[in-house]
């Protein structure tokens, strides 16, 4: 790239240039500001000279004989003196065909060793010298470089795809949450629409919950010191807290986790082997003290939301609970349509006893039965060695992004420590006290922040019908005639349980249809006389080139049942 | 009162013995303690006594006098040297018959004035001399007097009925709440049955809000300092405010008031004259620093939820939108079964410009329109002069409670400073920006806790079915036999929506339907042989003698119109 750029720029100065992910940049010192629109030329003289097999060939120079070569260049001169300083007496260069420069290598052999279709220039930025503001402002061009073609078309795609699936532009594109700086950084403000997803989601999770024998609870979000000097939180977790309130009977804090709160429910009233196990579960929000410049998006907030749960079980109580809540979570994924995953089996070492609760007889009988759970269930798992929590082993689930990125997802956790720290017991069916409650901690749902931007990434936007917004969007072809009928439609079908919206601008149906597919409206219904009068509807289906003829009665039913069933398409 | 407890205790020495709302104390230094059983001896004694006819003869003595003759009593000649203190010359006595008490009256003529079946002794408690801990603990009686056997009865009827009704009480029986030292006073913790009661509420608050065109948010419970300023929050509610969090992006607090976050959404985005009026819910949770002694379990406490609501519109949507929110208002109350309820509308007064923001003009037309509201939809209402709030004029609805209370339940609020404040401000038709945006705010279903205290008291814990966290209780006749088909029975009613509970224990059928009636379940199923094969249930409702035969599909639908309908009953 360099000696393109040379070409054209026979004075430019040259900053620094290294390796990065996926590829490389190169600040200049260039006598005018560079435009993308160059990038093509230079990347066009860049794919000649790699075809001219021109050789990379490293020599030494002394500090003196380098430094008068580069007599006119500051920033060469600079980084030399530099090395010089550090001890450094011979300078490495290479020299590619009239291209003489000082560099540390490695270089491919020639130039023909690159793939003449496997590199891009990207982008064009500006970078202080150094990167310190009070220095030159140099121009910096970015380029991604592969082993072949397929790699870097693979590369544009997922690059291409993720500014599509981007949950901010996405978010700002349908409205669904903004993040508003009076209010404060890395807190949500959710939007109607946003709220509407949320509200479904929270209401799957209630059923789902609720079927499985779930008790719900709803605790405040702050709670007194004393609370988080029994959990363990202070001072173990105080700086990733929210600082201390004084009131007039003791300090206060907003909760970092909704395990403490949940601890005291369990606590409240004695507990029999009845009880047990008890699964409470909140959609609870957590407060946690992150740098305000490291906050991003949704991926990265101070405040988060949880379909938070905690099971309290006894010791031969764990292995089903366990394999339930693993259960729970495939039958999740399976309705957001989720497939490249695979568990994590986090344990403890041993030789470590430091760093884990010295419980040996508890670590061995709950790794095995973890094991055990999910071999029987025949779901791909590694397991890791010295990655437990604290308090016992947990199950990670790993995922496999839309984008091709590893994340983890959501997390089951077995605690040993909750019990002594709070002091559960529960009386057995021969009348005697145990204190051997174990806690299994679970969000399967993530925290809903980060859960709605991989949700929004996933889907790029096109949400299942039973969480889209609008469901379904109505065009009166005139605005003079059949705006009334489509707001008469569109309370029918809001009484059979749609969100629907009708677009009585005074646009033309072209215009609103366009609109529509936009905003990823799953369906439109475009009405004038003839389905005002009964007709059937002629049907839009998002991302379908062909449109379906179909009855009030038919289409009711056909949006009920994507609602019903949770289809994703 | 004094004369009896004197013919008991001669040298008793006398406190103070004021009048209070509904009766009277007195303090007594007495040789022993005082049980509670000897109140019904004085009583009669009392009774006795007031019979008797006794003249109530008033005199006047010299401080020297009065303290001659109170020279064994250091309370009286604590009191008499204070009163010589502040320059009095002559010290007022009452003689009746053989008590001569040194009072500052008014008393009747004569004991007979009395009517001896309207008073009554309550109770006995310990108070210091002078409400001082550092003197004598005394022996305080207390008395309810009332002017006739009616009103005694009446007030005693309430004070039973309270005891029953109190909602800490039914709170604790049902498990519905608690308040938990260590998470925090004022801090609500609903447990599984007070969260199933608080879902049902949001949900048919967001259900009616959803039909009447409202849209849901979610905002962070906190914010930074900027965004209180701005509302005028800081500093003129700084003290009512938990105190501030320092972050390193600035200060942060936790909110009073949700509408502060809900002018922010309504700021984000330009706004037209087609998103008004634009209705803005949220179920959201507010923080108040009360002082820790005044905390009473729901009725005073620091975190409040609230199915809150600020509706944004123009000026000539103010009637409508009024209108409806009082509509809305009555609805709520009338499926809550409320009737005893009267409307106030608090107006500024124009004399008083520094109470209320100078808008005349805002304020005469917003007073004449919601005058209008009230007489057309010809509800009760009194009109008060300056008792709006600062911002505008406000209606308070007004309740008068089982108990005979008179409370004021919900709010609703014009508000013409918001929009100078945050510079709100829409498109008209023309294109023209016009910033007259008017707030109103409103929670009909009050604060949370405060409305479910009042919810407990009204309904004596006796829920509607809709609200009811078990509605049906099954009771299987044999432990051994029944308790499979019990379950069976269960999960087949919770399929068709329904909160089932299986009383399994190992005790007897009577014993069982005992505590089902003590725990209010609307609906008992006893289920042995017969019902279990088919045969009619015979249904025991909640409060009534006769039992129903009623076929499963009968019982499933007449649950289900409970439900439906939300039946009070």
């Amino acid at each position: 790239m360099s000696m393109a750029v040379l070409e054209l720029y026979p004075n430019a100065g040259l900053g620094v240039g290294p390796v990065i992910e996926n590829g490389f940049y190169q600040d200049y010192d260039l006598p005018e500001p560079l435009s993308e629109d160059m990038l093509p030329k230079i990347e066009a003289r860049m794919k000649e000279i790699v075809k001219e097999k021109i050789a990379f060939v490293q020599s030494n120079s002394s500090v003196e004989e380098a430094l008068a070569f580069y007599k006119n260049d500051v920033y060469k001169t600079e980084l030399i003196e530099e090395l010089a300083k550090k001890g450094e007496k011979e300078i490495s260069f290479y020299d590619s065909g009239s291209f003489h420069n000082m560099c540390e290598g490695p270089h491919v052999e020639n130039s023909n060793k690159i793939r003449y279709d496997s590199f891009k220039l990207m982008s064009v930025a500006g970078a202080y010298w150094r990167g310190d503001e009070k220095n030159k402002m140099l121009t910096r061009i970015y380029g991604v470089a592969f082993a072949d073609k397929k790699a870097l078309k693979e590369h544009l795609h997922l690059l291409e795809e993720a500014k599509k699936r981007d949950h901010r532009k996405i978010g700002k594109e349908q409205e669904l949450f903004f993040i508003d700086e009076t209010v404060g950084k890395g807190l949500a403000m959710w939007l109607p629409n946003g709220t509407i997803i949320r509200e479904q989601i929270e209401q799957f999770a209630k059923d789902t919950e609720s079927a499985a024998g779930y008790v719900r609870v709803v605790t405040p979000h702050i709670a007194k010191e004393e609370l988080f000097l029994r959990s363990g939180h202070l001072p173990y977790y105080k700086d990733d807290m929210y600082p201390a309130m004084e009131m007039d009977d003791g300090t206060y804090y907003l909760r970092a986790m909704n395990c403490p709160h949940h601890h005291q429910i369990f606590l409240h009233g004695p507990k029999s082997y009845k009880d047990m196990p008890m699964r409470i579960a909140e959609y609870g929000m957590v407060y946690r003290n992150e740098l305000s410049g490291t906050l991003a998006g949704l991926l990265r907030v101070r405040g988060l939301a949880m379909n938070d749960s905690h099971i309290y079980c006894k010791k031969d109580q764990i292995k089903d609970e366990f394999k339930a809540v693993l259960e729970m979570t495939m039958m999740y994924f399976k309705v957001f349509g989720f497939d490249t995953y695979w568990f994590r089996l986090s344990k403890w070492d041993p030789a470590h006893t430091d760093k884990y609760i010295d419980q040996p007889e508890n670590w061995a009988h709950s790794e095995q039965i973890i094991r055990e759970v999910l071999v029987e269930m025949d779901v791909p798992f590694v397991e890791v060695e010295d990655e437990a929590a604290f308090y016992g082993p947990k199950v990670d689930v790993q995922f496999t992004s839309v984008l091709g990125r590893e994340e983890s997802m959501s997390t089951i956790q077995l605690d040993f420590l909750a019990k002594e720290r709070f002091g559960f017991e529960y009386t057995d069916d021969s009348g005697e006290k145990n204190n051997e409650v174990f806690v299994i901690h679970r969000a399967p749902l993530s925290v809903h922040e980060r859960f709605l931007a991989f949700l929004t990434e996933h889907y790029a936007g096109y949400w299942p019908v039973w969480l889209a917004p609008v469901q379904v969007s109505i065009l009166p072809v005139s605005t003079d005639k059949h705006v009334d009928g489509a707001k008469e439609l569109a309370a029918e079908l809001r009484a059979a349980g749609m969100r629907v919206s009708v677009d009585s601008a005074d646009e033309t149906v072209g215009k609103k249809i366009r609109a529509a597919a936009q905003a990823k409206v799953p369906y439109v219904l475009v009405v004038g006389e003839k389905e005002l009068s009964g007709e059937d509807f002629t049907v839009r289906v998002r991302r379908q080139e062909e449109q379906l003829a179909l009855s009030k009665a038919d289409f009711v039913q056909r949006v009920a049942e994507d609602i019903a069933q949770k289809r994703v398409w």
